[in-house]
């Protein structure tokens, strides 16, 4: 089946809000098997919406719209997409009470008059409950034409998304096409760093014979790294999801170890994963990363079974006094060093006892870079177990980048260290 | 005068990739004085482009096309424009020799053939060099219709908007209102944090009748604070700066020291500004946060100025050593206490000798939280010079949020201590 999909704000079409909410349903609905060729934002102006319903129902039958569907003046959603069907809005009763419900909840006996309009539904539109906040979502149809009308909350959007529009959309489909033969579009992210998308592309080859018909492979570089995209276009529900792993287990032969994850696997907590089931406990010094490697860490839940703590040495006599650094090596080799790293590692290993320790001193920009050690230029000691091992790169990008490229190159090292692949 | 945005690309509209474009375009149109009520996205089909770029001409007389023109054969902007216009395309010799140069200044002598698509140009278009990248924009006006073909490279749009779309636009527009009359709509955000958005509105009051005709005030929450967004709508361009300045005067005599920045303002940058013009050096000791708040204040360029470091005291074990926490203190009253977090915050003060100094101790969860002590709750203390304060909260959201809420909080807090306002 097709649908498009149509989001309403003025502040998404001027731009102060970037449209996370199109992508999120556009995502969902190809990966069910729903083709979307066309999505659209209009401003909240009534006769804009109207039309842009009316136009996305002529083409594609089916329209989703987000957005609109609050308590104020400027959520003129229901009534203009009631015009579209010919419909009058009218009071319901069920949503009123669990909108009081919401309100008591949360401590607050007399909800706000206003908020009685998101009760206000086209006549014959089936509600779709919303766990999340107080505007349900409104799915209707008549004479083969559907629209979902769906908050523009980002949470609520794909709760209500993915719990209820996508089942509901999938079996109209099945109702059409029968279900082996709907077709959909899915992808798979396998996700490699501290290794260049060229040098991927050496190992791999001539790769696209071995990806089978109809799946593609897109190599896509970030501070995270670069990611592999494969993706099955326009394949049955039933195949797609194997030629997705026929190609995907073809690249892993290929790169074995480099692949630290899948989809939006964050290395920070493959390595905590890591370092849990062999029992080990991780202690960090940071110089020109400044915290950021702890604060990945730690935004991973259950961190404390694994993660100890660590140094943020941003100065030079923060090195002297909490780490051990050695005062003459960071006269004589400067902060960004082999031999100033190591002591780093060693030093919060040693007394906070961790068994796994990283260290990162490096020049971040844009200011103090020199000809020897230009602006990028990162050391990063790992010590494992009685191991120790230090690493230099020269990071591409601005202080951002070379922030996080620093962070994510170090929880690579240990990673590929305690596998035994590096 | 008016325009359409037309975003082309099928990650788009499957949401591989998040619409960033779309909004960059709209802002720049939005605050030169071009309207915009409508956005479009379609995936890499000549017929859907044809029509979706037929149809907003129809609409606006002017589309403004994002995307499509690489040199791989799913770029097919080119081509589908050329035959909304009638015209044949022809390759354009300027562009092949900017094209050569291009690859020769990056050491590639020859360049691949496939780039030669990129100087194939729609005949009688002006064209728009691209200093950044191989596509360059293409200008394509006949009969009162206006098209503009734009790389969707984000750095590349950009550049092509600030620097030739937007003033070419601007002068057209100034053609038909006479310049002081063209009319613009503009926005002036001023932050705040560590207040509610209820509290501001308390404060504010009956706020619309001094805000002037055609400035809006909208109340935007998230985990950085609530900003305060002043929009001039619709007004002529040499009114527009004076009545948000108007708007924005009166609602800074109402919040005074409650705002900390406009636009985007980093408060981690104005505390380490402000710390800077005092000449005092700042240090934290990070538990619940784990290097969050160190990583905010060295993102900033030149922050070593200020900030010299401090610990990561993710276990309790490190903040016994590091920071002298008081064994007895912590067993009685929890790592999340009033005690502690003082103890944390004078610890590194002592040990750093920095006359400015953070602790942030609390729940993150989604475990760890009790009746008394529910997630998000969040002790927080300031050393500053010879005083130290402390403050409890129990703040609102997910893991992430409330990370992110503490060390905002935290930077808050010292910000109006050191202004005194606190």
């Amino acid at each position: 089946m097709d649908a498009e999909i149509l989001t309403i704000g003025t502040e998404l079409v001027l731009g102060f809000t970037v449209n996370g909410n199109a992508a999120v349903m556009g995502s969902l609905l190809a990966a069910s098997g729903v083709r979307v060729r066309r999505t659209a934002a209009v401003t909240d102006e009534p006769a804009l919406i109207e039309a842009a319903v009316k136009e996305a129902l002529d083409r594609a039958g089916t329209v989703i719209v987000c957005g609109g569907l609050g308590p104020t003046k400027d959520d003129l959603t229901r009534e203009s997409v009631a015009r579209v069907f010919g419909k009058a809005l009218r009071r319901d009763d069920a949503i009123v009470e669990r909108l009081r419900g919401w309100y008591q909840r949360r401590g607050i006996q007399q909800m706000p008059e206003a908020n009685l309009v998101q009760a206000d539904v086209p006549e014959g539109a089936t509600i779709l409950p919303n766990e999340l906040g107080t505007a349900p979502g409104l799915w209707i149809e008549e004479n083969g034409r559907l629209a979902v009308l769906l908050p523009g909350v980002p949470k609520e959007l794909r709760a209500l998304m993915e719990e209820q529009v996508v089942p509901r959309l999938r079996e109209r489909a099945d109702a059409v096409a029968k279900s082996p033969s709907r077709q959909v579009t899915r992808s798979l992210t396998l996700r490699t760093t501290s290794i260049g998308e060229s040098a991927i592309a050496d190992i791999l080859g001539d790769y696209q014979p071995r990806m089978g018909q109809n799946v593609t492979l897109a190599f896509l570089p970030s501070v995270a790294g670069t990611d592999l995209r494969l993706t099955a276009w326009d394949l049955p529900d039933a195949e797609a999801d194997g030629a997705l792993k026929h190609a995907g287990d073809w690249v892993r032969s290929k790169l074995d170890q480099r692949i630290y994850g899948t989809g939006d696997a964050d290395l920070a907590e493959v390595v905590l994963d890591l370092l849990q089931s062999r029992g080990v406990k991780l202690a960090v010094a940071e110089s020109c990363t400044g915290g950021l490697l702890g604060a990945r860490l730690t935004a991973i839940p259950g961190s404390s079974k694994v993660f100890v703590g660590g140094v943020i040495a941003y100065e030079n006599d923060v090195k002297l006094q909490f780490l051990g650094v050695s005062a003459d090596d960071l006269s004589q080799h400067g902060a960004v060093s082999e031999p100033v790293a190591r002591q780093m590692a060693r030093g919060i290993a040693r007394s906070t006892g961790a068994d796994a320790a990283i260290a990162i001193t490096g020049i971040a920009g844009p200011d103090g870079g020199t000809d020897d050690k230009p602006v990028g230029t990162v050391w990063i000691a790992i010590v494992w177990k009685d191991t120790e091992r230090a690493f230099t790169i020269v990071l591409p990008g601005d202080r951002e980048d070379v922030r996080g490229r620093a962070a994510q190159y170090a929880l690579d090292s240990l990673r590929r260290i305690v596998t035994g692949a590096l």
